[in-house]
């Protein structure tokens, strides 16, 4: 995962560009000309333009790692540790809004490209990492024992891309603007992230 | 909403085969020859693919209001209808799973045409169906009064299309079978957002 300076160029150029004109409407020439290699380079040290989105998306993912390792490593309560872990999760999400609507694409069109063993060692990396602080929690008596960690971020990233794919639903009958929409991204539906999740860590099971 | 026979077997034939061809794969013409009428008369019920299509999902959710009106009418407590409503968003999403997916995809595309007022205007009542259920809570002390019921199906249908969409992720890592996930998603992914609404609507906000 570990990346030159030039190929890092490419990636935030493809990002930008996937951004802006989705994967489809962006060609491997498109990227190249404007981060000023030629053709040739980047189809070196990606192979395709499936395989530069799966670079950008593990080196995004990666980047979250560190982020994960950190918090981790954090002297704070186990409780604490999971409100951040959803503040790094969401804002994550809310900065690569576009990326992740790709990602989504691709996985729900069925194409096998970024189901690679890579990119699931990652997902599943990040994955441990998170039921580290549970079990953290569930040691000191914070959490309940009967927990699915790898629902967890499911939850997190299943809400968010189905608030932002129907995001003009929730825009009006939240009586929310674009501006007020992205402020509510990454305050208020936090918020509500980290209490559902502390509902369900510690709260216990019943009628269930 | 009220379709005639014939236009609910043009609607479930459409169904079968937007599910086994796709969205984009099925034609008007193919959807008639199943059918067993004419083209001009399909266009002439519903005007369009996308139409039908918006005619599909109409007719879904409506099925979906009626069955959320039982539930409010029970003799139950506040918290068993929840867990009710939580079981038949599910199961509804479980049968109509590709229907989902495509609804998910032209969401995502930036399409307008499920956005209509229609559709969204049968999403509300449903809404307004689970917040009678929510205030009855509240009103009897069961459910935390700071509850985002608008975030509610936002919580089911996210995870649940999530959990889908990475089918093949969540099987590896869950050690599922192509039929014990189907059996998962019926059973135990329902208790997990059963318990995760039990604790976000009972568990005191703390933390956050």
């Amino acid at each position: 995962m570990a990346f030159t300076d030039k190929q890092l160029e490419i990636i935030q150029v493809a990002e930008a560009l996937f951004a802006e004109k989705g994967f489809d409407g962006t060609s491997i020439r498109d990227i190249s000309a404007k981060a000023d290699v030629n053709v040739a380079m980047v189809s070196y040290y990606f192979g395709s333009k499936e395989k530069l989105l799966e670079a950008l998306v593990l080196h995004r993912i990666a980047d979250m790692s560190l982020q994960l390792e950190n918090i981790v490593g954090l002297e704070a309560s186990p409780k604490d540790k999971i409100l951040k872990v959803t503040e790094v999760y969401l804002h994550k999400l809310a900065a690569n809004c576009d990326m992740y609507k790709i990602v989504q694409q691709e996985m729900a069109h069925g194409k096998r490209q970024l189901n690679s063993d890579a990119f699931n060692e990652v997902r599943t990396a990040n994955m441990d990492l998170i039921r580290k602080i549970v079990e953290e929690g569930q040691r000191q008596g914070a959490f309940q024992q009967n927990v699915k960690v790898e629902l967890l971020p499911n939850l997190m990233v299943g809400s968010f891309m189905h608030l932002t794919t129907n995001r003009s639903y929730y825009q009006q009958i939240m009586q929310l603007t674009d501006d007020s929409f992205a402020q509510y991204l990454q305050v208020d539906f936090v918020k509500h992230i980290q209490q559902t999740l502390m509902g369900l860590l510690c709260h216990p099971p019943q009628n269930v």
